[in-house]
């Protein structure tokens, strides 16, 4: 297993699903910089579940604890430990999934790769493991913050109901003002009303979260192959249920003309900046100073409410029916997810 | 910089492309293996400069030399050190274009990270830094043939046209029979008469591939963040030009339903298999046994035959128009690279 | 800072003296592993604080409690969180401290580079920050302990009284009957009474301990660079105090002559061996399989009880005497510190 | 294998002594440095064979060519590619070794370790690898120059032979004029004569290096792991034939007393600093601004022109006597070799 993410700025996590707590090491943070433990609190709320009528019911506080690596309100330089502790956890829920193999899920190839298996929940890969990564990108989002970075994210589809402007169109302050995540009101309504109908015919449904962030300095990026949207692509394919990752223009770049593609260089008051910015703020693996962009996709949650056939684990065909608590689509709640990973990709560029 | 590719199978590359010399160290090869140099040249050939009316004509016979690492025609575990002279160096090509920054190439963001600057061809930021690729990637191929593990890569888009087919209705044997690397003979004729036509513009164009990985042993991938598609994403990612890479139903798996994109699981005669493979080989960021494929996205090539308004270094606006010689589209050439990283990424994977 | 040690089995640590509690993460862990929270325990209370009368008085229970990792107790090869929560900190004993550089402690280097200080003890530069240490040699000698791989350390050494044998010639199942942890019984009364001595003087001592490892299979090690000295050198030089490292013959191997130093290859029914041992069990970087055997010489304790000269932090010459509770000695307590880097560094160079 | 050494400053290291070239790649070297070529050979020349009648005769004139990371004289930031050519190996020397393993070389650990041998004077095992690790110290030391940082490496003892004085009693600049490298006139002749002793006997002795870092900047060395004596032991030990490595007062701490060992604080002029080093200029695992001091052992090497008693591959007793162009002693060539890993420690730590 690999649970470290970042060279520099470092998240080790731990935990599983349902054992006694989650958590994590904060390691190559900055000294001196003021942390707020709201703010931290306040990014697990926002990835908390049941917080609204499509996410799974299960009641967890989501409080986290830092055991280390602050003093009088700062960092120190040193590790920050932290824990969040499991309340409502029901591995009972668990027993009769113990002996099969639910469809499209890790059951099959962590058994496979370790021999043993937690299945309670999914034990480590389930997305529950997502809370240790919000606290390790909200404490680099703060100290990103510090330097006017800014990092949002917002729901760009669910279905095949897609939000085609570009951000520059949107406010990207009314984010949060639906439970969808979706700045544009018309969509965003459009989205709840479809995540209801696939809610009530038992069945999930995929979608995209694009991310944007401003005023990062020129310079990120290793080449020639820690390019920044390198790394960027690890991070976001390192979150569960992801299926693709794009910067800029993306794929529709292959459709294009380099006389198409190409940014112009200008002089903006004696800064050389891009007239447009379809290389998406990274030209040759650096950024240039404009934003960075990029789009992830998810696939459909995996587990739902109608019969579904697969086999045990002894390859016996047998018919299964999901109970228990589980989101009608991840990407509401992958919104801080990807801003959390975006956040320590970056901040682990910078230092 | 960063120069290292992967963690046990390890490539480290050096050289610009109008130095003396490009090369590079494959370290954490297993011992014992018989390796012939002759399909590692193969394997440069097909990306060599030169081969046919849509590359660049710069000739340069791309000849590898291996100085260590070998004993009586096989690997001894010792790190094998490669080299491959530059013969068709022409810095003086270059030479009006030292003061000013190409559009959306690497020249501004390197110049401004690096301080100094070798314009000669772009220097390391060259896609010719692809040579030490295609030498490790080569190495890392022969390693898997042994255990019987394929790779396959082919043009699946230029510009609009582009092969929606599924890889499984394709015969892979003839990818190579056209010099765009398309396995459809129709769509190859079309996407020949297009670049024709793109490049009497003086333009450029970009494209996609794709590609398929076959009998990879279940368990590659080390969750929770180095996911196998996190490895190939970060590898696909690191190739100059690539802006978008997807695995499985990739960015169509955000338009599905759960209850079309689960992959039942099936006995096999006794082997556990799924009967769709919709998640593209990996679940839980661990290989399942099925086939691997993705897609990445790549732009047009930057640099084209028309007038285009830039800055020079003293944020000046110019008007420049290219010489030398250049591809029309990077990504026939971009196969074999996409193929070596492929290579080098799954076998780190395995050892 | 640097928090992580180890490649494969690799431990996060975290955590200050006079925190909230100390902890850490042990990735990399095989699963299926019995694992005996009991023994991790034990190791733990032969490092604990106030275990006789050379040990600082602070009364610690250092009780470790596993938050994840383990199911049905056997590890599952996920990462093992792990936390020990400080009792009996009292941070106003240093309050006196917090203006002033204690000499040879870290207060001043540490004050330097992070700008900031947690002077409470030392915060995370005190020895306490070996318990992680503990926790994870522990984990690690339970998996060695399973392929038969013994190790063993004691004190040779305290200030001039010096055990000049062969480990070879000493009954290594003694070391514990002696608060010194020496096995030669004599020895051990000396130094006990030197101790008693030096103490009363309000002094400290230095000293040394021997490590042996037994049953190590051939093979580990990774040259030219990681090899296995190299690792064990690295893992010994991390841990507080220690000014000095040497195996096999050491330095006394620097005054041999080739025909005295050289270890003749025999046969033992069959099996290639070494007649002796002066290479202490590794050449050319790699374990033979002979009992691997080295030496760590300590400093003595930096707090005495004797007035001292130093300076605050804006340079001003100031008289000090340290209050509190310390180490007279930090060898005995080092004995299973020195033991817990050696199965962390065996055990990842074996995975 | 693991032949890169360093975390920013990385050397990455191939070639076998009886093979095409050896060479490496120096990645992670700041921009903009005016590096001589000139110094990189001169290093090389010091630790060149045949110099002296104590050092094998083989006949190298260990050229350097650098391949790539110059332009116009400096430093790019690119990676330095760069390789020796061997031209006096004799191969055939080593037909009869073939099938035995020599007394404590790497032959048996490396033969079981990789199951090939490259049995032409040990391969990679050889202590000809060393040339890679000069040039990439050469390039370091010439960074480390631009900040005033200077490394000095001397002979301290050649078997009883022993320099007990300290560094700061000795003229640095007198350790070239004599081939042994000891900066005591006396006792270099009193070396000398006991090297041509030893040397008429077929036999070999051991030695130790002593090494001095004058002004590095305080805080170098990133606790708690990676503490820069850490870092400085693994160095040393990972060079071949190494045994030992302490630092500041090393093993004599073990014999003092906390009142003596202490270095106590002052203040020169408004800089604080310690009027005694016993520290030997690392306190908390972080340098202090005063002289960092180290001290290396070596063992005897291991070819003598003695008859020994060995196996052959198949277990079989057999007797050896050497042939071949062999050192006396190591410890005049390993001078340069401890400055160089030394050079490449410090700046990695700086970066």
């Amino acid at each position: 297993m690999s649970n470290t993410f970042g060279k520099r700025f470092r998240l080790t996590s731990f935990g599983e699903s349902h054992g006694i707590a989650l958590g994590g090491v904060v390691d190559g943070c900055p000294p001196g910089i003021e942390l707020s433990i709201e703010k931290i609190q306040q990014e697990l709320d926002r990835r908390r579940p049941g917080q609204d009528q499509f996410s799974t019911l299960r009641n967890e506080a989501d409080k986290v604890e830092i055991l280390s690596g602050m003093f009088e309100g700062k960092t120190t330089g040193m590790p920050i430990g932290f824990i969040i502790r499991n309340s409502d956890h029901k591995p009972e829920d668990y027993d009769d999934l113990k002996n099969l193999y639910r469809l499209s899920h890790a059951d099959y190839t962590w058994h496979r790769k370790y021999g043993v298996r937690d299945y309670r929940g999914g034990g480590r890969s389930s997305a529950r493991e997502h809370v240790s990564r919000v606290v390790g990108g909200a404490i680099a989002r703060q100290i990103l913050e510090t330097k006017g970075i800014e990092i949002a994210a917002y729901t760009s589809q669910i279905g095949n109901i897609s939000l085609d402007k570009s951000y520059t169109e949107l406010d990207l302050k009314t984010i949060e003002q639906s439970p969808v995540r979706c700045p544009d009101k018309d969509l965003a309504e459009k989205m709840l009303a479809f995540l209801n109908k696939v809610k009530g015919d038992g069945d999930t449904v995929g979608g995209a979260v694009t991310c944007i962030i401003k005023n990062v300095p020129i310079g990120l990026g290793e080449p020639v192959f820690d390019r920044l949207q390198a790394q960027l692509a690890f991070a976001m394919m390192s979150i569960n249920a992801a299926k693709g990752f794009e910067y800029g223009k993306g794929f529709a770049a292959a459709t294009m003309k380099g006389s198409e593609h190409n940014d112009e260089f200008i002089s903006d008051n004696g800064t050389i900046r891009t007239k447009t910015n379809h290389s998406g703020g990274i030209q040759g693996g650096i950024s240039n100073g404009e934003d960075i962009f990029f789009k992830v996709a998810f696939k459909p949650v995996a587990t739902i409410f109608k019969e579904q056939k697969t086999t045990d684990i002894s390859g016996a065909e047998v018919v299964m029916t999901a109970r228990g608590r589980h989101d009608v689509c991840v990407v509401p709640r992958a919104v801080p997810v990807v801003e959390a990973m975006a956040a320590m990709a970056i901040l682990d560029a910078m230092l």
